[in-house]
């Protein structure tokens, strides 16, 4: 199971194939939310989210010859592009298998990095069974989005900036918020922290009516989402939390928050006014807890991951209507 | 005047002051361009711009009586935010002069940021013989937006920072395009880069029809533009080069170059779909020239310094607006 070492070793790999991207804040956002706010941007990542670090860790550690034959992901877009990513720097073959209502940009990045994109219906096929069966036809290794050891690994990488870089504008207690849908980024920033900043602590943040690491970390045990589809968040709705995950995220975050379509929206509106940087839904939950939500923590500061920026522009324009004089 | 010893020296007084943006890039904008294109990214700049810098190094290089009676700055936006940020985080009082047609957006940041903020009418009124008078009138000290060697020195520091990341990524031979109103960017860049990287050479980015420096620089003397608004690059119209500047400019820079304000919104969408970054026209024209004037430049790479991202959400959506599929 992914440990620090795992992390640290991720990070080893991970060296100038990612982005160390910036800490931001603006006394804008802390006025709002009464407090700090520190937001890591990794919607600066490369291909617009922190899944490159996941599929460059995943791929980096495969053996040659296995990774040559190619690698397989299934995604609602940015593992996709992640995967398509570091599968071409490396000079493999990726196929994709990626829902058909994912947004297009999505699908057209996945398609313009080299990948092969097979699509499929969300709400009657099984993308795991389409990814196993493509993987054994053709000899390509599955890159899980989430339940991967050396995923989340390369996941915590993020934490391992965030120790750091938070640390240096004197931020050392502070709930960490992190969007999560199969809670790797959540499972590898946590695993992070704990080894190296004991005084910051990993959150969950949902949508409404998907926060089901939320009602799972309540319950003690992994519950599932009743509906699959109809958030605009969509990079983070997945039916439950991991069987990799789960375990780490129960041992080491605080309670779960979820905050409304709306309120995702309008996070999205006031980075891009204060942050100078483009949010899609899925990556602006955890911003939106830590301005509307509060009452829901205790420090000084808060920090959020703002994990992905890869957003229709017509959704974009409707959060930037909110901002009309 | 400037000199690298003075810009080392701002440097040292910025630290922990600003933020060491990142140097962007994608191989989607790489494909556009025909070459890989370095992108700094200053829009990420404590209020939102560059201007940051020139001001912290101005105020804090004050003494501190002299500082305590307070500042006086005019500017079409950018600068009056820098200079109201640095006051603000010094304690001192700031009044701002500002053209009463300037994006809304700035004006009210501006008096958010806690400065007093005068307008007046870019067509009719002289800035100058306003700001001396204030200054006279109260005592304060006038931070001018490019003409002043301290100035030129803050915003030398991005060159010092480009110096260094482009090194990190290989690059050491490139030009530099430098959004160009009055100078004081470009030059301060212009300077660092002699000291630190003499294969990268600056290029002044304006926008058609205000493009003064270009034309300066072309005749070898300070030359005006004939009409001194209609730009939707506001931040970056200003009559003339500047007297500090333009011997600068004139010493190191290469040809300018000059971009529709089609092209600079055509910069602004590519920026959002490929960068995840918010852009102000005026902070865009340097992307715009590096996209869409291929054969201005013989270098594998090309490096823009995105100056600023204070737009309105109105004109951004606009500019999204040519995503559409």
């Amino acid at each position: 199971m992914t440990d620090i070492a795992m992390i640290r070793a991720a990070a080893a790999r991970l060296q100038g194939h990612v982005r160390r991207t910036p800490l931001l804040s603006s006394v804008f956002l802390d006025r709002i939310a009464g407090r700090r706010v520190l937001v890591k941007a990794e919607c600066l990542q490369h291909t617009g989210s922190f899944k490159a670090r996941g599929a460059w860790s995943a791929l980096s550690a495969l053996d040659p010859a296995t990774r040559a034959r190619g690698v397989i992901a299934y995604s609602s877009g940015n593992h996709a592009q992640g995967v398509a990513h570091a599968a071409g720097l490396h000079g493999v073959p990726a196929v994709i298998v990626m829902p058909a209502d994912a947004p297009r940009l999505k699908i057209d990045n996945t398609r313009a990095l080299g990948a092969s994109v097979v699509l499929y219906d969300r709400m009657t096929e099984d993308r795991d069974a389409i990814g196993a069966a493509l993987a054994a036809e053709r000899g390509l290794t599955l890159i899980r989005p989430f339940d991967d050891p050396l995923v989340i690994a390369g996941q915590g990488t993020v934490g391992l900036e965030i120790a750091e870089q938070a640390a240096e504008q004197g931020v050392t207690r502070a709930d960490v918020l992190v969007c999560c849908g199969g809670g790797g980024l959540s499972a590898g920033v946590a695993l992070a922290l704990e080894a190296t900043a004991p005084g910051l602590r990993v959150r969950t943040a949902e949508p409404d009516g998907f926060d089901d690491t939320a009602q799972s970390l309540a319950a003690g045990q992994i519950l599932r989402n009743p509906a699959l589809s109809g958030s605009i968040c969509d990079a983070i709705v997945t039916p439950e939390p991991g069987r990799l995950t789960f375990p780490i995220l129960s041992r080491l975050c605080g309670p779960g928050l979820a905050v409304s379509d709306d309120e995702a929206m309008a996070a999205m509106a006031l980075a891009f006014l204060r942050l100078k940087i483009v949010l899609e839904p899925g990556g602006a939950v955890a911003l939106a807890a830590a301005l509307f939500r509060p009452d829901a923590f205790q420090d000084e500061a808060v920090i959020c991951v703002a994990s992905g920026g890869n957003v229709d522009p017509q959704l974009f324009a409707q959060a930037l209507a909110r901002l009309a004089p």
